[in-house]
């Protein structure tokens, strides 16, 4: 059994472009959102101490798949699950819906980085994080 | 003999984060703004008449891959090529470059679209726009 | 006796910059928001019908001064009032507050103009629109 | 005699709004991005060393009156002087010009800042820096 984790927002007006539509990019900026809500949510944060090490989860990838288009004011759903959970990285899923339909989907990657080194290096999850991760595994 | 088109960036101020580097978001915003301009250098648009059918390239995919990160003032590169033209679709490829190091890799796929229809609808490629995309092709 | 209006909000990462702190642009993006968020409470809109007529508000002036900085994940509030309601145009002050302490304050000016023209052309807010923004004039 | 920094952006399609117009905002971030690339025309930075303390000019306040419309893929050019310099504060005077037409005018005031110290403390420029934005003043 897996859980999903869910955020609600409207589309305000910054998001807009042109087209009268919520510009592409915010949809990443959206799953950002909510990546940070979920870590959040079980009491992790996106930049955090972990014992003498400071721990971030810079992204390495990020795709998304458009379906339908969002207007302002729409209010809109994002799911969150984990796609895949690997010993140093993991990859989220989302999903946009918006009065039932799905608008688009989309994943993100990061990876597990401790950032008191330059460049960052990557490191496994710690115990306490991967096992609260664990429960979005799809 | 494909072509390459390339545009030059420099990162400002609004488009970094509180990590010191340009927001991954803004990756896309720059794919776009370097398929714009090369459609403008074609004699294109983004949104453009073609007799009396108002045709424009709605966006149905983009990812991206990150490899290194970008500085505010960071002058960069964006090289953009065709991966794919179909009868209806264009996926574009794109890589960001700086001082030789690739940054990041995406790619981004649009679909030609007749806009005075509710919702738009897909059409082929008019045959002289097909022409001078096809010279992009990898 | 005047009534404020107070909306909630939360920096997100996109809404920060390299200095570790909430991109001074997006204060006027947040005084919009908010703007809008009253609108909605009143049962308005900032693009709505009036009779036969459409009409909104395009705003021609912001300012605002900054004493303190928001960081990522600050929870602050936006109140607004309304400064000054004319015959067609209406200025609100908004007061960014974290934590008890002012951290900004800043004012927008909007038109009521009737947008079936080009360009589109000021006229007196409609009654039932100006009863209702009345209550908010300190 | 006073001087007078010009810079030239064309409107991409980021800073569109649904209204089909450049979103307010974004007049902000490029009065910025003038302010910056003034500073470099002048062999500064808005971040900067000072002989052994580190420099930077934090923003206090800004304004922008709008009197029309940029519309996507418009270029115009932001002209930036200095309305005042003080010793600790200047504040930028910009207009913003389309084929002949002014767009918008506002201002912006930026203090000098010891950045080594929390929070920031303001001090007067130094000479060297003065000296080359008297040349700015109107």
């Amino acid at each position: 059994m897996s859980a999903t984790f869910s955020m609600q927002r409207r589309v305000e007006w910054r998001d807009t472009d042109a087209a009268g539509i919520m510009h592409f990019s915010t949809f990443f900026t959206f799953m950002e959102e909510a990546e940070h809500e979920l870590l959040r949510s079980l009491g992790l944060s996106v930049s955090m101490d972990n014992g003498e090490t400071h721990i971030s989860f810079p992204r390495v990838a990020a795709k998304c798949d458009f379906s339908r288009p969002l207007r302002f004011e729409d209010v809109f759903d994002v799911e969150v699950s984990v796609e895949r959970l690997g010993t140093k990285s993991i990859t989220y899923a989302f999903r946009f819906v918006h009065e039932g339909d799905e608008i688009a989907n989309g994943t993100m990657t990061s990876v597990c980085c401790k950032m008191d080194e330059s460049p960052p290096r990557s490191i496994p999850f710690p115990d306490s994080v991967a096992t609260k991760l664990k429960a979005f595994v799809q």
